[in-house]
């Protein structure tokens, strides 16, 4: 994600426009929504592979004020016998990480230690909170209800929310859900919940199924600061998380590896 | 890799001087690379991570005519809370996938399956021959060698080819390894070692520390057609994999996941 004032510097003069727009589209889409969203997602199987990444596409949903991912192609097998395409996107675009460097921390993508990219899964499921309340933020009372059911959050985890907000992708304007005044509302980790993972429990990385580490709605963005600002990784956007199990999976990051980057598009797999 | 012809067609138009500047650059480096190289790689220990990826960057070597990885800050912390870039690249851009799609086959890199991404890791190492040929290619034979002594490749293996080729990164020109006629020169799988692999063995992809699956003089590309008109996916410019196990080892490929892709940047971990 990327803050409000540099999404205005960056000429988005059309923000609370589109915003109450798709403010009104949403409202009126909650019904359909609800209708449209799956039964309990299945658990895959034991010993497969969940693909817990999206597609990224044009008409992927970016944190307002971002550019879309765009792809034009510069070679053509019919010409000379490859196919390729140019790429533009912006680094915090889909499925992808958030590095240390994207705030206050000071690891770049291509300073990521290749250990931290394989960890053991732990999610958090506050979906039937998220589907009442797009404010809905992981608390404290979450972590350590977890583990009561669980166990204590396995050292050097991968710490996920799964607030079910990927059911939004189906109705345009949804998964950003802008209100009037242009600010977008979905779930994330509260600032305490944060720093009680960096600094009670050891993690390597902290993941969301929305746009953002942070409640959207959160201008202090204590979650990015104390995730990244600790030297721990993010990842935003996921997919699929019901279906992986709370705990006893292993998750792959496939993290971009560029110079400087403070983040990009990743692959992101479990192995259940 | 991208065929010559779009190479041209894109306005490399000062293909063979750079070329014969780089051969000449490259041969008077031979000795050079030869020095630096270092000795024997430590293998990995067993339950570890092992990052097959290189880093990143504008300096990344790519093959004649595509354009290098750029990186502009869109987003800086001071101003706005928080860091990002603006990524610019062609998909066949540093350690990267190879889709079908690139050649012959249909799937793109939003149809992989993820289960083919996860696989047991095979090593071809043809370091010694590569070191004194850069035309040397794997063959059949070197396939029925290495099964003479590890066992019969596994079924859904991903097979790379280790040629050492990685040491030539510190001499600029070296690795793309230029012609007097701007043909590069690198090794990379036969023909008939790759419809070998898909024939009769079971494979969901191959790899190579090269930027072609090809050895990159070859102009019939048999390689690419024979792998990805099959289907299988393949990785270019793979790192590290002199601290790999023949075999014993997983490979996870972190392929992207964009509508219609050819390919694209990966991070490619072993777990061993």
């Amino acid at each position: 994600m990327c803050a409000p004032q540099i999404i205005r510097q960056l000429g988005d003069i059309d923000e609370t426009g589109r915003g109450r727009r798709a403010f009104l589209r949403a409202a009126g889409a909650a019904a359909a929504v609800a209708v449209a969203a799956p039964a309990v997602t299945a658990r895959a199987e034991p010993g497969g592979v969940l693909d817990l990444t999206h597609v990224l596409s044009p008409q992927t949903p970016v944190w307002p004020g971002n550019p879309p991912f765009t792809a034009v192609p510069v070679a053509w097998e019919a010409v000379g016998g490859f196919a390729q395409n140019a790429l533009a996107l912006w680094e915090h675009t889909g499925t992808h990480v958030d590095a240390p460097a994207h705030r206050r921390g000071s690891a770049t993508t291509d300073l990521l230690p290749a250990q931290d990219l394989v960890a053991p899964l732990v999610v958090i499921d506050i979906r039937d909170r998220a589907g009442t309340d797009p404010d809905a933020g992981v608390t404290v009372a979450d972590l350590t209800e977890w583990e009561k059911r669980h166990g204590r959050i396995p050292d050097r985890a991968f710490v996920a929310m799964y607030s079910g907000w990927e059911q939004r992708l189906a109705v345009p304007g949804a998964f950003v859900n802008l209100d009037g005044h242009g600010i977008p509302h979905g779930p994330g980790f509260t600032a305490e919940a944060a720093e009680f993972l960096v600094s009670r429990r050891e993690i390597v990385g902290a993941g969301v199924d929305t746009l953002s580490l942070d409640r959207a709605a959160d201008r202090d963005y204590g979650a990015h600061t104390a995730f990244l600002g600790a030297g721990r990784y993010g990842v935003e956007m996921l997919a699929n998380l019901g279906a992986a199990p709370p705990v006893g999976a292993t998750v792959v990051v496939g993290a971009p590896k560029h110079i400087g980057g403070t983040g990009g598009p990743c692959r992101v797999l479990a192995l259940t």
